[in-house]
């Protein structure tokens, strides 16, 4: 996939190369994905207003994938670009400014030009073309929000199951994403109180992944955990990545995180089953056959309403208090980002995994 | 850099490739490095004892490098092959034997075959490389440990460090690679109770990069924290990636975590500062000129002398306790495949920083 | 570069990563590539007519690169798809109908979907950015007609040259782009005999390289003429691929064919000089500094009046005889797209090309 | 693939990634190509003599592939390298030794270090393991002398079969390596005579592959041709690279050169058939399942034995004239190297190739 397009620019959009020829697209599926991730969907998300319909391009005849590669673009409405006209002058703390003008010279101030995170719905757009082929083979990817500050679900659960402990209702029914309503509420109050002082919090996602068979990944450099954590880190404000019950196992003692390797018909190494699954679904960068699961840890959107010190373009202090949209939270909306990133690693490595022709090649 | 060789076969090796001509390799530097890696050094660590003497086989005439794939093996002597023997027959917990058995249908079970830690030699001989010319350009990179099991420094500490707050001496004051006297006889401590259990335990190593320039890295895919936290995620047994304060961070408030500009000469932008740096050193995906730091996570060794259920060849069940060489804790020797690690990172993205060339091309 | 698009779809387009940012992208320089590829411009070429006005999605704002992904594209405007009705239950030879359904089980009739010669449109767009960077930095592409049927210039000639024998002008002064007048009109009269019969016919044309510093490409696997090779090949219709002399020297001697080299101040090794050019300008895989020239081959057009032997979907025999719109021959058109080819090759290699900044870390 | 080592260094080398696990690997086949690229076999190669023993380093345990990076090497013993010593002072014409200085400021004299031809030993290991996996999947690839000098098979016959019109017997019969002994006897002559004057002589060689199926290539960039053009003109000394009819269908006529398809069963499309075969077996980048053919040009041999004009290091004028060991035509040992690239090209896009799984995947 290749994206390009600027927040304020005419169009977001993403090339797809390698969609499947004889693929019958359903762009609704992709629509229904980028609804998700739109702003403007709660109280709890920034209040701009953007359409977001997909446009198909290139690709796709009459519904068809020629196996040419598949354009999807959005258009870009809702620029109120004078909102950010005066930022243009100043140097948000803790945003890519200035790291912007020391990477190019020149920036687009509108609404964070290419570093804003209006272009993850190019993700979110590749990554519904990916869902979509991955549940005909009857891999699934979900993702929901585990805690919003202090507020949190509990990890060690998830290392206890053995398949998805939540349906996609549940995750949908609060539109913080998280399926325990007791906690979904916990977690407003958070938002709430940030907002209110005019202050933002970060949250954590999980990413899970159900039907994977065992063996996906490589040994070494491409292991499917590392290009996971790639994955996940380049998705903006991301800032931590754990594989599994990695946080807890790094304080903690193998007799405790190994998982026991259950009894098993070893005809086919996709039966193996382990009692628990503290190493999130994979061992040495290869799947296990288990549930894959991580989790994502986002830091607290850094446009807010307190005042903070920073300077203008030529250096000089000055005090900044944002007037724009933004987001008191960013997790909810992160959640789609999540499932369509991991799919497309998931779909990646299942698509170079050894096929049925090399091993009809072997003895 | 492409690696080659299994833990048990004749040799380890790397051919590294871009390598500058006509610069003077230091191979006594390389060796000082995997040196550190080397098995056998403490009582904390395995006692294997391997040479790990390095070969340079190709690409360095008289000491020259020119321009040619360099590569670099150790031989591998000590394999005592009779003491996975046993093995061969067994799925360890944890390890990644039958994911191995899913993907090739084949594996090596001499000491883990091609997913053994062993092949961090390899990084580690090129990391080296990569170190000397950074050190030249005045980039250098520093590793240490933070944490062993319940013992850990404190890292809000790292976000108010306007340079490396330890000296390489300091660092390798104790066989623990940890610059904080006490700290590290706390975590001796844990490690021996651990061992004494036939137990292991996980830590927690911080990568510190000082002197990279303002700029470095991509805004959207090839972010240097994305690609960073690929290569650490890629290491043996490493299960979590933290940029900054990130995992603090995603349960914290931005009026807390966001980095306050300070006044400064913009006349080049590698000369903003911030007063914290909870960011880590990088914003939007590239680097802000302050110090880059990060922290990885390493379970504990799976390997361990207590009993544990598990399933032999056929998928019967067996009782396994593990009998050959094995580390209570990695992260003492981790240290130094961090540093590397980071290192091919760091000039993988300063190699492709724009050039003097370019910038000449515009007005 | 990535391209997408399909002759009769919505438009055509190509993302172009790597441009600098600060750069200031003339679009009318685009345009006027795009008018040289576009057909309609004489009898000699096809009769479709498209504006094929470029327009910028993203990357450029107020006329200066960002540093973003560059998205341009065009319209598809004339698509007279019936005229491709009937051919979409035809297979016509030597073209890639067949392929493309053994490759996809899919295809687009209209005009060859992906495999139409109408993407090299997007080649011609990303060929017109790189000319306009190479130019700053003093190197020149050109291309010409070099041969049409049997009516050919002298290739020793160019062996020759030490710098392009002929100006832009020359060349675009026939509509054939063949720089000598009475060559020119030899090679019409070739065109209108095959033109009048229903048939077409095959052409060659030189590539130049002029102002290219000597060591530019990979010894071994990314060789500078490699890389042309290939991007010559990919386009529509190339046949053979040449480097200088190569196909004369392929049945001579080294006698002949060796280029002495003249005596010069070698304390820079990009004034060498050699008393003639048969290498085409590439030794060892790396350009010498003296004018790169190649040719290419193109097949005469499949299209053809005149009735030939094929089957329908279904494998039944047919007679087919074309009504569609079609080139009698492609050279003229095809020199924008070599010389785009070339620019974007040349590019890529003095992108990458040791920086300064590498060699002040060398003693 | 990722090959190391110069033409005096200890060792020559390849890392193979992607070698299916389970395969048995037969070295002793690697070793019969290497034997046939090898110095010394008659009178009309060089006299060098190398063993060219192979040696496997990783990869392969007890004669079983793992799946793991496979290292094959073979090690460098006769290196009189005292021949090349006042060479160092000298750049010979129409070689690598004033590119590689202006590349890398610093060059390995000893036999043209890493430029040299005994490079492509690692490709011919390479190669060799290709082979045999393709021809498990019933793919053959097959090279011979084409032409020496004025001496030449006629290539329009390729054009007329639809199998490979010579057995391995056959090639192999002269030490030409070309399958019709009348031919072979001239083409010795035409090595003699430019011997005897101290001369060299060029040639073509022509590459074959059996059993393809339709479909293999990319429309547009990645085509099946473009990707053997690069690989051919990579190999030393290779000067052009015609697909089929390519260099004749330039100066002819569709009516002549387009290929009539034959009425055929289309249930599946690999079996359309063409009553020629000028096409060489790809349309449109993707192969036709009709053999592929294609010729590759070899310029002669750069060092001779007669005066050169040329320049010592200083850029003094000299006269030059070479007294070490060099072949007056390199083609009779550039046919394994024409088909070691030519399996590594297709053995690529067969891997590549949609396999069964995605297609279950589909309606």
């Amino acid at each position: 996939m290749t994206s390009f397009g600027e927040s304020h620019g005419p169009v977001i959009g993403v090339v797809i190369d390698g969609v499947p020829a004889g693929w019958s697209l359903d762009l609704d599926l992709v629509q229904a994905q980028l609804d998700r991730r739109r702003p403007g969907q709660s109280a709890f998300t920034t209040a701009r207003n953007e359409e977001d319909r997909v446009q198909c391009w290139s690709g796709c005849l009459d519904g068809i994938c020629t196996g040419a590669p598949l354009t999807l673009t959005i258009r870009n409405k809702d620029a109120r670009s004078e909102d950010y006209q005066e930022l243009s002058q100043t140097l948000r703390p803790s945003h890519a400014d200035f790291t912007t003008m020391a990477r190019y010279g020149v920036r687009d101030p509108r609404g964070g030009g290419r570093s804003s995170a209006r272009e993850t719905a190019a993700r979110v757009m590749a990554g519904a073309v990916a869902v979509q082929i991955l549940a005909k083979a009857g891999i699934h990817c979900y993702a929901w929000v585990h805690s919003v500050g202090q507020v949190s679900m509990d990890a060690e659960a998830y290392a206890l199951q053995d398949s998805i402990p939540y349906t996609q209702e549940q995750i949908e029914s609060s539109p913080l994403r998280c399926p325990l309503p007791d906690i979904a509420s916990a977690m407003e109050n958070e938002i709430n109180t940030a907002r209110v002082r005019g202050d933002s919090v970060g949250g954590t996602v999980v990413g899970w992944c159900q039907g994977l068979p065992a063996g996906l990944g490589d040994p070494v450099y491409d292991k499917l955990d590392a290009d996971l954590a790639k994955a996940m880190i380049s998705i903006n404000a991301a800032k931590f990545f754990e594989l599994g019950s990695g946080w807890a196992a790094s304080s903690g003692h193998a007799s405790h995180y190994n998982d026991p390797i259950l009894a098993a018909d070893t005809s086919e190494w996709t039966h193996i089953k382990t009692a628990t699954n503290h190493a999130g679904g994979v061992l040495g960068g290869m799947s296990t056959g288990t549930p894959l699961w991580f989790r994502v840890g986002f830091k607290p959107p850094s446009t807010i309403s307190i005042d903070q010190n920073s300077v203008d373009h030529r250096g000089q202090p000055l005090v900044l208090k944002a007037r724009g949209r933004h987001d008191p939270c960013v997790v909810p909306r992160a959640v789609p980002v999540v499932e369509a990133m991991l799919a497309l690693v998931v779909l990646d490595h299942w698509l170079g995994f050894p096929s049925a022709k090399i091993q009809r090649l072997l003895p």
